[in-house]
């Protein structure tokens, strides 16, 4: 059970991006009564809000894509890094939540997550000694993360004994790529390493994981070979660890699948062993979406898992960053109060999703498909659009993202709004 | 006077990135007593640091060159957003601070700033009513900001009425150029809009303003007519506004330099009119300086200040960013824990400074020049080295960065250090 009473008591005031600097202090649970709106101005540009129907429908479609393909899912917290967020989550079906770092384990443990897996080796010594006090302090903890070196493993049971660790750590043996990122670059040394794993008392090899996402590239005659080779190795090393006994635990993990292409990691890692298996995705990015990278490889996803998935509406982008238009300098050409500080930029720049004319619209409008936002400072974004466009200083101008998680932690606070942009609640991040 | 009292009382626990989760929650007044030290692995990576004896010595650089230059200091504080170094800034003569919004003007303000450019537009409707409260409330903040538009004149003008502003709002005209970012296109449009400021009563045209530092290339023999070219614009513009009476106040701002090439401002834009003239600096980036892009911009700074400047030693790059080597994957590729989320991109990639192995070495060993950092995931580097190199899982590397902003705006907490990484204290940053 998680507690987010800490988070909702929290009294949030004007040093808070996106929270109005004259407005009295107020801590999250109240903040509905507030009767905020986005569109009304009460709230200073830029800030960054979730569209709850959105998320409501992205959970549900995630829960019945995973439960249609018998595969549980762990969402990578480190998208948002947002308590809040994850108990939505794990009230919509999810097994457990992942994180990237120890830092993150903290945050999810702090607030009541109890299934746990670390998507990364474990071997700074400040962590590993975080990682056994939080192990005593909470006995239930169910913590798997990943281990790809004797090196690793060397650090992790010389810790154990100098820390006394009470039971052995969980361990994901990665298997990667070449020249992909982390993970056992051979079968050879995977297995190697797993039998060096079963002969430690430290430690147990809980499972297996890879991460398939870094190369795909959205078009399904590369990917879905190129995938399937690599859950491919991993069947073929979870069956050899298993026929020599090297799982220990009363389950076996296998676990991979980003944003990017988690149908084919569905239909393909699930793999009878000699005792229960547990299929788990780590997709993060579902659950807001985007309108960029995520938004392009959905298609694909579903043309791959059949008519269902097709005839279905897809995942909807939740996400979107508002500011103001502060500038129009030249004709075809608008300055907007937002930056590389408020708004992803990795993956693509912000696409103009609708703009508002305070005291002139309704709703927002739909932004014409020829504004383009062309470059971004720390806090400003140039818009262009064609000359004449009939958008003044003083219009909001709402922006989709491309890949969720460096937006996120741009922010300590996102607004939850309706579909009138009526604020619900505040979402709270911990980076 | 500056009040940093809150921020020092402030307890910091495990759920802030960079801070030990197993450590006791403590207060940034008593870190120092913890003795805590970055190399014997007191603290979890990824971190940020600054280095104390790197700031000190900017510090009096900077001031030293202002002063040769006649020229007042108002650094940026967006790049840092640190009310800490903003002290450090004004008790070494800086005139005020610089700001890039509403909320970091209304931090600045809360932790005791009184002299504040916001070198940014004001139009978005929340934040001049916060502006409008703030003035209210602190009647001795010398408050300024840009104007570029009839539209956002409407806008303030307007809201000063409906909301009780007291003293009219200071502001500085802005001066762009075709092509750039936010301000006045031409000389003529300029003084129509300043007549149209000096014919309101609710506002002041308290002086002029540009940001040269966008087109800034590095290389002189551009960058000298550029910058010049755009300096004389504002000074014909403030000669022919200060003929026709339009500046009020009893002083007239004169304002421009950003890190780039704020040697060309410091002799060019003083200028003498009809009443005292401040011409202020902004430079944010000097402070800290960096591994990259300001590095290479500094050569031509002092080359063209003459041997005074080319003789004594430049800024030294003072911020770095500490991760473990979590894997060896392949000869050539170590995978260091930190990533898009904890050290600037958008200029370069974060350069290898240091390595340091744990019980291994007594201080840092110089990082090889052929190492190079080619790829962040959002929570991961690559860093490409020779084969054969003596790196291992467990090891320490120190990345320098190119873009202090973009890694401040990063980290909630940066560690401020000695020589021998040992911690002195902290610095909170309110992005």
């Amino acid at each position: 059970m998680m507690d987010l009473s800490a988070i909702e008591s929290e009294v949030i005031d004007g040093r808070t991006k996106g929270f109005p600097l004259d407005a009295e202090p107020v801590a999250i649970k109240d903040l509905a009564a507030r009767k905020w709106n986005v569109l009304r101005q009460d709230l200073p540009f830029p800030l960054a809000l979730l569209k709850e129907s959105a998320l409501d429908h992205n959970q549900a479609w995630m829960r019945d894509f995973t439960t249609d393909c018998h595969v549980l899912l762990a969402p990578h917290g480190k998208t948002t890094m947002a308590p809040q967020l994850f108990q939505r989550q794990l009230a919509g079906g999810a097994w457990g939540i992942t994180v990237a770092t120890v830092n993150q384990l903290g945050i999810a443990v702090r607030y009541g997550v109890r299934r746990i897996i670390m998507a990364n080796q474990l071997v700074g010594e400040r962590d590993v000694i975080a990682a056994i006090a939080l192990l005593s302090r909470h006995p239930d903890l169910d913590f798997n993360f990943l281990i790809d070196s004797e090196e690793e493993l060397e650090i992790l049971t010389s810790a154990a004994v100098a820390y006394g660790l009470k039971c052995p750590f969980n361990l994901l043996l990665e298997i990667g790529v070449e020249g992909g990122r982390t993970g056992c670059r051979s079968e050879r040394q995977a297995i190697e390493l797993a039998r060096r794993i079963a002969g430690e008392s430290e430690v147990v090899l809980a499972g297996l994981e890879c991460y398939e996402g870094l190369a795909v590239s959205g078009k399904s005659e590369e990917d879905v070979p190129r995938v399937e080779a690599l859950l491919e190795t991993v069947k073929r090393v979870a069956l050899a660890c298993d026929a020599e006994g090297l799982f220990g635990g009363e389950r076996i993990i296998l676990r991979a699948g980003g944003s990017a292409a988690f149908d084919i990691v569905a239909r393909e890692l699930p793999t009878r062993l000699s005792r229960p298996v547990l299929t788990i995705l780590r997709s993060g990015c579902y659950f807001t979406h985007d309108s960029g990278t995520y938004e392009r490889l959905l298609g694909p996803i579903r043309e791959r898992s059949g008519t269902k998935w097709l005839n279905r509406p897809g995942l909807k982008p939740a996400l979107e960053v508002w500011a103001v238009v502060q500038s129009r300098p030249e004709p075809g050409l608008a300055i907007l109060t937002m930056g590389r500080r408020d708004v992803s930029y990795d993956a693509d720049m912000p696409r103009p999703l609708a703009w508002f004319r305070p005291r002139g619209h309704e709703l927002p409008l739909p932004a014409p498909r020829d504004w383009r936002i062309a470059k971004l400072n720390d806090q400003h974004a140039y818009l262009e659009l064609p000359p004449g466009t009939d958008l003044r200083v003083g219009d909001l101008v709402g922006s989709g993202i491309s890949h969720p998680c460096t937006t996120f932690d741009k922010w300590q606070l996102l607004w939850l709004v309706d579909d009138r942009y009526e604020v619900k609640s505040a979402i709270r991040t911990f980076f």
